[in-house]
Parts: structure tokens; C-alpha cells; sequence
């Protein structure tokens, strides 16, 4: 059992950013993701594209913002569930949470933040029959650790930035990669096409298209698959296949907890304090509404400072403590570093 | 007459984030500071000073924050009236405003925020007899245009970073620089107490201590102080008078303006779209209060944000549009400069 002050379901930049004014306030945090990594879509979706509307940065690749944020909160030593989806809640009579993962990890928290953004990333899964029963035995939506596939055959299937940038990453990793997509051109980056376009003409990466894979065989795990090139089929052996069609966010189990939902977001006290319907469960960035709410990051950092004065509050009844200006107070680490603004002196000049 | 969409009051980082949202938003906006320059106490207390709970940047200068924000917002063009600050309001008959400043700027706007943080910086003046008489003729609080005081004779009192720093950079630049304090114990960063008493070794800084400026002579113009040392008292001969003993903000004007102010905050409602009891006028940042205000720079990013949004329906009632991911809108300046991500291609792989 993993115990923690402040649960928070979610790594996105909102999520990630909640362990840092938790930490200032002397709570811990643990966060659970369904990715494999953190920092949510900004991650997953478009780590080299730049936001504008950060405060503070004319312009930052998403990717970075996630990297400033994960550094900025790591003297807060932030544990991580992830790989893991959020399935069921239980409130305890003294009002603490039990949250269990769809891997059956359990975590006890004492308050519980939903920073789920669109809702957690579900792979969009190619219509084949059984491919249910290949799913991790051949069959990967993500790719979650890179090494998995070494010196292996793959075949990675679609069209867009996913398929096109780890059919580049892993042509130094696999034995073989094998792209198949059922349209000639790709859509993504330039860089993206022109560095796979050059790979295939290095024999680095196979190309079949335009082609679909219309079935998995193997007995148990992937051995081939089935592929139709303009109406023939042919067997392709393989080790893996690895279908990139992109991410569809769904509030998933989260819609069963009981929570108040408006189109698709969960409904929290305005601003008070970001609080859902259920006393102890929040929920911060673009997962929630209230009148004015817009999904933005700037506003998801705002809700996390809330939510966490408001735990804070909750767990410290009649105590005053209230987040103020970190240049006046330094930050105290929960691994022992501070980082405080340079002491003045009182000096003689003689 | 000044013209603009949103007049902002308060050139702090709240105030000018609010230019960007606004901006997106195809709205103008024109900022009116009672300091110097931009960027609020940061710029003016503590410009090299770091804080930590800006979101996305582990560790920034205050000072460095505010280039940042300079930078992000530039393209959207915003005016200032510095140095001027804002007295009266008038709301006129069609819902707009008049705002004229205590040196009779007037601006016309469509709708008003007051970012003015903990206040307009008021000097803590000495109490001298007739000091007044010497404000602008010779006496300054401020160093608004350090040129004003090459190859002059001036005298500095004060004995923290303010009157430490400014005796550094003038000693450059004025003929002759006397730093007068009460005490030998000077309060500031190390390298400044260091700085002076290097400076004065080479004979650049004369320091008078401990000591204290009893008395402003001179014919309508400043041109001596009476000084006294430790109960001897002397008449010294200066072109200038800068008494630096700190500032202290003050609600000032716009406490008459008709707001409903709660311990010397401006109350909004709530988290609405951070609008006062006058329709048009919205406070964001520090100078406002509702139920879990939380005076920190990030939640007065959020409050710009919303209150820009809030302008936006205001004026054009019935139109939607709502501020999105810039990651995908990009960002179209006012100077027809276009910020965005690189662009996907669809493209053929041979």
C-alpha cells in the first residue's frame, strides 16, 4: 500500500505542478498515470511543439516545460504510479481515500486531486479479430521502455508523427522495422518524413504501403501478420506489431466515482477551492468546470495552489499557514536542500 | 487623449500578462505605473532577487521575470504612461471610462483592471521642514533618468540595497557622491555593502556616517544640506538631494473610486471573471480579495486570464470565442508578426 498526503491522478503539467505548492506546504504527493512517462499530453502528443501562453515564455517546446516542471519539484521527491489507470475509489470513515489501480496497486491518501486533463490517453486499437488476446504478447499500443524491442522484428502501423518518429527511434534499435500505412503520404513534421524517407533508402526501414495489417497470427503471442497491399494479402513474420493510430482521451472509470459530470468535466465549487461534489476529492486543470473555466495551463497551475492551500486547511484545522512569496521564505526541500534569495548582511563600512 | 480597450493599472506581472491574453483576444490594452518603469516591486524592490514558485521555472530573477513578460507581450504592441498615477475615474454614459493621472493624462477606455498590487510605491519621504518645496527642484525620490545627474554634485541618504546600489551605479556618472546614513551598519546584499566600501577606498564615494540630513537650504533650489554628525551639525554643499528610505505601497486614489474595499484589498466576485462592484472594472493580482485569495504572482497570471475573457464578452456580446491552446491557434501580433508550430506536412515516402 502506498500512503500519501495528496493523491493526484494525472502528470500532466497541472498535476505535476501541484507537488511543488503541496511541498511548500509541507505535504507529499503521489501521482498516478496511465502513460509510461510523465507530463500527460504534452508529452505523448507534442513534446517539440511550442506553447506561447505560459507566463513568463515567449515560447517553450512542450517537452521542456515538462522537464522545468519535473525539476522544479523534484527536491519534493514526488512518488509515481505509472502505466497505471485510476479505477476505483473508497472513502474511509475517517475520510481518508483508498484509490485502486486497474494493476490492483493500492494507494491510501489523504485527499485525492483529479488532474486528469482530457481524461486518460486510450490507444485508438485497430479493428482486428483476437487482437485483444495479443495485447502484451506481441501486441503494443505504447512504446513504454524502447529496449523491449532490441535486436527484435517490429512492424509499426500508421501514419502521423507516433508512427513516424519510432519507426526513426528504434531503425537503431530493432533488427528490423517494418512501417505500414494504407496511404502513401505520412502526415507530420517535415524533419519526421525526410529522416524516414532517408532510412528507407538506407534499407533501415521496410515500407509497405499503401497497406493494412488484417490480422494477427501466432500461437499465444505474435508470430506474423496479415497484410493487404491493394488487395493482396501476404504473411509478414514479425515479433512485435505495433499499431500507432493515435490517443483518444476518456474519463473512464473516473465517470463511476460518484463525481458531478458536465460535458465531460467534472464539476467543482467554482473557485473556492476547486473541490468536487465529494469533500476531500478535487479536481484541477482542464478535467474540471465551473462558469469562466478555460482549459488552459496558466489556470491549471492556479486550481493546483488552491486545492493544495484547501487540503492544507482541511488537515490543519485552526492552523494558519498560507502560501506567500517564495523569495521572502526560500523553499525547504523534503530531501533536505533549500533554496532560498541571497541573505542580506549588515556590514560596517569603514 | 490616450485611446485603448482595456486600460490595466499596475505594470507588475499580473498587469502585464494581461496584455498577452488580451491580445489573443484582439483586444489593445495601455498601462498606466506610478514607477519608473515596468515590472512593479519586482523591478523596483527586488530585481535580482529569485523566486522560486513561478511555474515552469525552478529558479527566475524577479528582474529576469519581467524581460520575459516584456518579451512575450511585445508584439501585442501595449502603451504606457510611467511615471504618472491614475487619480480619477469617470465612467461615461455609453459604459466607458475616462482615467486621468495626477499629472492630467487622460485615457478612454472600454473597460478597466486595476493590477496595482500591494499599491502604488509611495516614497518613505524624511521628515524635513519644507522638504516639498525641494521635490522636483532638486530633491528626487527616485532615479527615474540617472542622466540627470551627470557631472552634478549629489547626495545619497539611506543604508540599504537601494541607496547602496544607486551610490555604485552613480559614482560613474556624477561628478560627486555622498552616501549619508544614520548608522555604520549598512543592510544589503554582500557585494553591494563590499562595492561601496571599495568605492570609497578609491575615493569615488564620500560616506558620511553616522549621520543624518537635518535640513534642505537653498534659493528655490536645493544647493546644501545640514548635516548632522553625531550632534555636530554642518551645511554641505549638492546639487541634489535622494533621500532612498524605502517605499510604501499605498491603495492611494482609487480608494474613492466607489470600489468596495475589504482590509485595503479591492473585492471581486469571487472567481467569476475577477470583476469589482463597478460593471467594466476588474481587480487582478495582489490588489484584490475573495473567499482563498492567495496573493502570489502565478494566481494573478490566471485572474488576467479570465478577466480579458470576461472584457471579450462584454464587448462583444453573443460572438464566441474562447482562448484556446496557443499550441494550436499560434499567436497573430499586432505588429502582423505570426507566432506558431512548425506546420505538418502530408508528404509521400518513395
Amino acid at each position: 500500500m502506498i500512503t500519501t498526503d495528496i493523491l493526484i491522478i494525472g502528470a500532466g503539467p497541472t498535476g505535476l505542478f501541484a507537488v511543488f505548492e503541496a511541498g511548500l506546504l509541507k505535504l507529499k504527493c503521489h501521482i498516478i498515470d496511465a502513460l509510461p512517462q510523465p507530463g500527460g499530453q504534452l508529452t505523448e502528443l507534442y513534446p517539440k511543439k511550442p506553447i506561447f501562453d505560459i507566463p513568463g515564455f515567449p515560447s517553450v517546446l512542450a517537452g521542456d516545460l515538462v522537464t522545468n516542471l519535473m525539476d522544479q519539484i523534484k527536491q519534493f521527491q514526488p512518488g509515481f504510479t505509472l502505466n497505471e489507470k485510476a479505477e476505483t475509489i473508497d472513502k474511509l470513515d475517517d475520510g481518508t481515500f483508498i484509490v485502486t489501480t486497474n494493476k490492483g496497486t493500492k494507494h491510501h491518501a489523504k485527499a485525492v486531486a483529479i488532474a486528469g486533463g482530457l481524461g486518460s490517453f486510450e490507444p485508438r486499437k485497430p479493428q482486428l479479430p483476437n487482437i485483444e488476446a495479443y495485447e502484451e504478447n506481441g501486441v503494443e499500443y505504447f512504446v513504454k521502455n524502447p529496449e523491449q524491442f532490441r535486436d527484435k522484428r517490429i512492424v509499426i502501423a500508421g501514419g502521423g508523427d507516433s508512427a513516424l518518429d519510432w519507426s526513426i527511434f528504434l531503425a537503431d534499435v530493432a533488427k528490423e522495422v517494418t512501417l505500414v500505412h494504407r496511404r502513401n503520404e505520412f502526415r507530420g513534421a517535415l524533419d519526421s518524413v525526410e529522416k524516414v524517407q532517408e532510412l528507407k533508402h538506407q534499407g533501415k526501414i521496410n515500407l509497405i504501403t499503401p497497406a493494412e495489417v488484417t490480422n494477427v497470427l501466432g500461437n499465444g503471442k505474435v508470430e506474423a501478420l496479415e497484410i493487404d497491399r491493394e488487395g493482396e494479402k501476404s504473411v509478414f513474420e514479425t515479433d512485435y506489431f505495433i499499431p500507432l493510430f493515435g490517443l483518444t482521451p476518456k474519463l473512464g472509470p473516473i465517470a463511476n466515482w460518484g463525481l458531478e459530470i458536465e460535458k465531460n468535466a467534472i464539476k467543482v465549487n467554482n473557485a473556492l477551492d476547486y473541490q468536487t461534489n465529494i469533500e476531500g476529492i478535487y479536481a484541477i486543470g482542464d478535467i474540471n468546470t465551473y462558469p469562466g473555466k478555460l482549459k488552459l495551463i496558466l489556470c491549471g497551475f492556479h486550481e493546483a495552489t488552491l486545492m493544495c492551500q484547501s487540503v492544507y486547511s482541511r488537515l490543519n484545522p485552526g492552523k494558519k499557514y498560507v502560501l506567500k512569496y517564495t523569495t521572502v521564505s526560500g523553499v525547504d526541500g523534503f530531501d533536505g536542500t533549500r533554496k532560498e534569495a541571497e541573505k542580506q548582511v549588515v556590514k560596517a563600512i569603514e
